[in-house]
């Protein structure tokens, strides 16, 4: 495959343009509340600094478009490309990622400098291809905005957990009022048995890893129609979920006894009741929200102890398949998964998008005749393939333009930094 | 399910009485070529020693068969129970695996004394419930028995590590003639698209992981028909196959730097040119055996190396549906894959069983409706089900009655100490 | 002890305030050429952020002055005495230290205007106790002080971690000239045997650990007139000295290997051959100025390369005890050591104080009737004194103000940030 | 210094060679009651696996003695060399310390061939030689006698945590009637301050680290007349000294801390009371008996508790210059300190030598003028000067034979596995 098959739709220039300014303008926008000193540090290695993010985008556009795109194309520090490159192994050598947080310069001040010099160059090449529906250079730039918009959903929750690990615990930006909960229970949506297609094909953009369309055969199956919430969750914990060996795969036992885990990772017990760290600062438990910062080893045990199981993707797909893209995204600005309203219709899935991606029984592995792209570009996806879980759906940090039905997002099964939580399924009812 | 719902089929008492004494008998005689000194130690953190692969076996015996059906049983020592329990968290508090080299009593000779303590007890035992075929302790002694088969094959892993560890590399057992090699290239076998049933069914013993049998959707693909050999994986050596990243998945590639992977564990460059360490001691490599002690990351950079990619594991168990379960099995007492022969027939698949486990690309997760046993049994597979991919066929040092189709045995990426091997597939021909 | 026992001298007030006033100016001073992002990270466990030595030395007399002797003060904010204690276990909880390069917050101007906070009530205090020379507030607004002075060597050289850590290699700040070096060799300086007082007695600060001066037996000794030189240190290299286990004590050679060093931490060998981080940057190395930044091992080994040794400590401070305390310190604002100027008369020891610390070969202990102050302010020296050694004189980075003969800096042997240089000792000649 | 300036006395032939064998016996008789499993492993990285101990020592003689003055000898197996010698960089590679204990060939029974080999070839030596009294083979024979008794006291330590680290707790040995202890308070014993002249000189065996013989100032000191007992220990644990930080060394505290240490090594609180296991087992907590297995940081905290101090190796040395060498030697055959005696007469010091090693407050350097012998036999002292502190006195563990006033042992701060205790002292009394 080449970087020109990528599931791209074609923009007209002026309004790749618009959209270009629009995700990299929304990337600065979640800088706002932060002061300087917010930008520099990573709290454990799976946290990238603020100044990182917005270097590492720009250096992105800048490796796989400008380079090789615009011919008059002068880097701004030749230096950069060392500091910026995050793992494309065959992009040339890079920084080591332990020490993304221990590097002081360039300052944010500079990396601003960096975006705004990076975003000027982008937009004389945009405006020379106007014309040429057919550039190669398109489906990359495509590709570099949904890399950003990804780069903005690991920017809030890295940021969360910046906040988190200071004593002083800092607010990011005050929660607004998210409506009324409906404190309603859940019901079971059915499936029938077939043989169905799944992953990306016809228009629009995707990843590659949702690729190629194939069949698979399902059995029957049900799928919870909202979240697991937070409520649900506490009962686990009453139960003494967190101390019965026979629920956990043995790796999660493992975990939860060497991390002392007795909840999800941002909740603390006080003596008025649990709190829940969130970017509105700590804040009393919300029954009805849909818990959420729980690993896949918690979602797993949850499930078993709960006597059901999580989904697999191929019946995650195939349940939401004719559901709208909608829910409360990025956009809605609380950074923090809703209650459940009220199904609009009986049997119809609630919370699907924009709240908490939903852990799989589905280990992240390749689609059938999958392959990705030569070069640099071709690690995106592929390499990850190993040991990862994949989610479904999209959070309350996802950009709405960013979230569709093939999406597979993958992380590996102690993971907890993430908007991740829990959606039951089961078996057909007997 | 309970335990009396495994899939074991009925012995008669007469057939099971000497079944249970073949198999105990064969696990000491795989210790006759050791000395004392050799039962003891624990070179790494996968290997037991030899003298616990003794003690847990009856351990196994002792804990669910004898104490829960024979009311008289006394164990002879109760601390046993503490030293010689795995990972049966339900079953008690264990010694810590860590250790478990470090304990130099009971004693070689204790432990030959507590085996035929145990022995005595179940021959009295099975006596007793000669005439019940549904007495429910049936089944638990059909799964010890086959746990101890797998504890024979980890038996001679194990040492074959603790040998190779030592400087002065001491040897097994000498290496049998096996015949003439064909030194010829393969052929690929085809096999159509289609909804195909996979998994243990009817009649003979399975493990609960291979349950139940299940429709699966499979594409139109095609297999190799004999395993890679050493001359192939010479040839991805020599084409600097340890050091092209974009051959590996990303754990893959730190891996290999991280440990300096040059070659398969037991191989060593010397100025004669390529050896490899075996049962038999350090060796010539030959060329047309099977590549052994590979792991998963080095299978899977092989076989994109190759152009093809390993099989999945419906697309093994179908191709391999028709296949008779023959092959150089322990009971060749070779201890080392051998190469192929030619086919009997076009289109037949060679070494399936009895050289080398073959890496699948399948992660190992539950089968769709799939439920482990009720109590500390139900441990024995269900809580692996998390970061290790699935091997299909048999190996040089399993038994040959312990092999069949639809056996999935597992293990992480990195592991390589077992006599893992490869076998390519791919799309169907274009 | 009490405190009131510290050996301090009374100033007057008007002196005391004006002292005061300077010295936490200096530290201020010395931020100059810092950018914000400068002031947050922690480069390796031994370095603090800047931000975080501006705080601590703050809290320091907010602990131990402003909390015991002003009954009307309130803190700022009663976290930061959680933020900044470092080590004091009977003042309370304290963050980690691990953890200290991870806190955005405070900002570095919430720092500062900590730092104004404090010093405004600390002005009103000193203001209030004026007329009392016996106030108990007194010694321990003087050891602030001088703990206020070391933290500003180790902001510098904190600092200088920092910046090399960074591949853009910051400068904080440009080198003036530093005149003529001699370029001679060294002389040997006698000293006969005898018994000798030393430690602090009388007049002046000291530190508790220099206390009780007492006597002590030493034989006849040499010593070498000038520090060791970048050119020396050469020639070790030169001759392998990194690769001769037998120069090493044994901890050492296993420090070089499993480090792989091959000269000192700033050292980087180019192909125009060596250069040397400094503060003003990546320069050539400047052969006649002193060798620094070498650890007790690396000190050990070149002295035995060189058929000498390290001095003791008594021996170092028998034999400056007539010295005069100058030399190039912090207020020379060169953040470097400087080349040997001729001696004035022969027989002077030069360089004893302001370019580098000198590695003695005295383990850090107590002095015999060492007792340390009650309470939380005994923790200064005292619980230090295991596996650590004594370094002796003062280095460019120490305020002249804070040099003295008694002064006891201690290490461990394979530290190598602060400015650590060597000098040579020797039996009498023969 | 050569080797033959080791302070070696010089033996008659027909002594040596009864020397020789006596020494070489012993050893073998403290296997006696072993079996072979016990030989093999190494429960901790300071612990060797006895048949290592066995071979090491045998490899001694080969190495310093057999293969430079026998120009007839012929290894038994070249590789022993790689896997037997111990830290001697310059006699060659080595197998890695921490893969001792993984080694199960050569068998315990061919390692007592080698010592029977060696040992012939010794003896055949040791006659050619035996009427050249000057002959250099013979002060190094002599080292190698008392290395080998170093290695019995480590032989026995080693077999004492190997035994205690299996949940069986094997038992070496009873242990036989130690007599009436008295139950006595203890006694100060003072020394007036002086010139002392320390160190090993004139006759007898000594390492090279007892040199030279020198002169120290001492000011007026005291010292207990017997050991602290485990009542005394037992005092300190109930008045919360493992939980009292200003007691501690800071490295201590941390100790403490990360190692939840709450006792003595071998202790353990059941429920009748302390017990503590011994070389005769688990055996209830004997409270006069001197308190053992202390680390440094245990022993220094005790001291602090106490209001007194551990004493200096100087005072130690001055203080015991008089006394006999005698006490409970390992030929007493308890392998564990034994109460204290009533004193013979007032002002005697009581049990010096052969209960414990008494820890002194003086880290471990060199003493001056020290020169360790040229080549590998150089590295047995002089490459450990670093992060240790020295011992005084003798051990229940330690052959008679080999105690005597001047022997400096060491031990960093928080090895307890020793036969390790503590000897108050203090200023003189005011």
């Amino acid at each position: 495959m080449t970087i020109s098959e990528l599931h791209v739709p074609r923009l007209t220039p002026a309004r790749l343009v618009d959209r270009y300014a629009a995700v990299r303008r929304q990337t600065e926008k979640l800088c706002e509340p932060l002061e300087t000193e917010d930008y520099v540090v990573s709290t454990m290695s799976d946290v990238s600094p603020t100044k990182w993010h917005l270097a590492h985008t720009s250096w992105f556009f800048e490796t796989f478009v400008l380079a090789p795109f615009d011919a008059s194309y002068l880097t701004l520090n030749p230096r950069y490309a060392f500091l910026f490159n995050s793992y494309y192994v065959q992009a040339g050598e890079r920084h080591c990622r332990a020490q993304r947080g221990l590097v002081t310069r360039p300052t944010v001040a500079e990396v601003f400098a960096y975006r705004a010099y990076v975003d000027a160059s982008m937009q004389r090449l945009i405006d020379r291809i106007a014309n040429d529906t057919e550039h190669p250079a398109l489906p990359v730039i495509e590709l570099g905005l949904h890399h950003e918009q990804q780069h903005q959903e690991l920017l809030l929750t890295d940021i969360k957990h910046v906040f988190w690990t200071n004593p002083l615990r800092p607010v990011y930006r005050a929660m607004s009022d998210r409506g009324r909960p409906t404190g309603d229970g859940f019901d079971w949506v059915s499936v029938p048995a077939g043989i169905y297609r799944i992953g990306h094909a016809g228009g629009g953009f995707s990843f590659d890893n949702e690729s190629p369309a194939h069949r698979v055969f399902v059995d029957e199956f049900r799928m919870a129609d909202r979240l697991v919430t937070n409520a649900d969750y506490l009962a686990f914990i009453d139960d003494r979920g967190y101390h019965r060996p026979e629920l956990w795969l043995s790796n999660g036992w493992s975990t939860v006894r060497a991390s002392n885990w007795e909840a999800p990772i941002y909740w603390e017990r006080t003596s008025d009741g649990w709190t829940e760290f969130t970017l509105a600062g700590q804040n009393a438990l919300e029954l009805d929200a849909p818990v959420t910062h729980v690993s896949f080893y918690e979602a797993d045990a949850f499930a078993r102890w709960a006597g059901a199981r999580l989904p697999t993707e191929p019946e995650w797909e195939i349940a939401a398949a004719n559901a709208p893209i909608d829910g409360p995204f990025v956009e809605s600005e609380n950074y923090h998964p809703a209650p459940a309203s009220s199904p609009a219709r009986d049997g119809d899935l609630r919370q699907l998008y924009g709240d908490v991606w939903q852990w799989t029984a589905s280990a992240y592995t390749a689609y059938p005749g999958y392959t990705p792209a030569a070069g640099a570009i071709g690690e995106y996806n592929g390499k990850w393939m190993c040991d990862q879980w994949v989610l479904r759906g999209a959070s309350c940090a996802t950009p709405q333009s960013h979230a569709r039905l093939t999406y597979r997002n993958f992380f590996p099964s102690d993971a907890r930094w993430q908007f991740m939580g829990i959606r039951l399924a089961g078996a057909a009812k007997a």
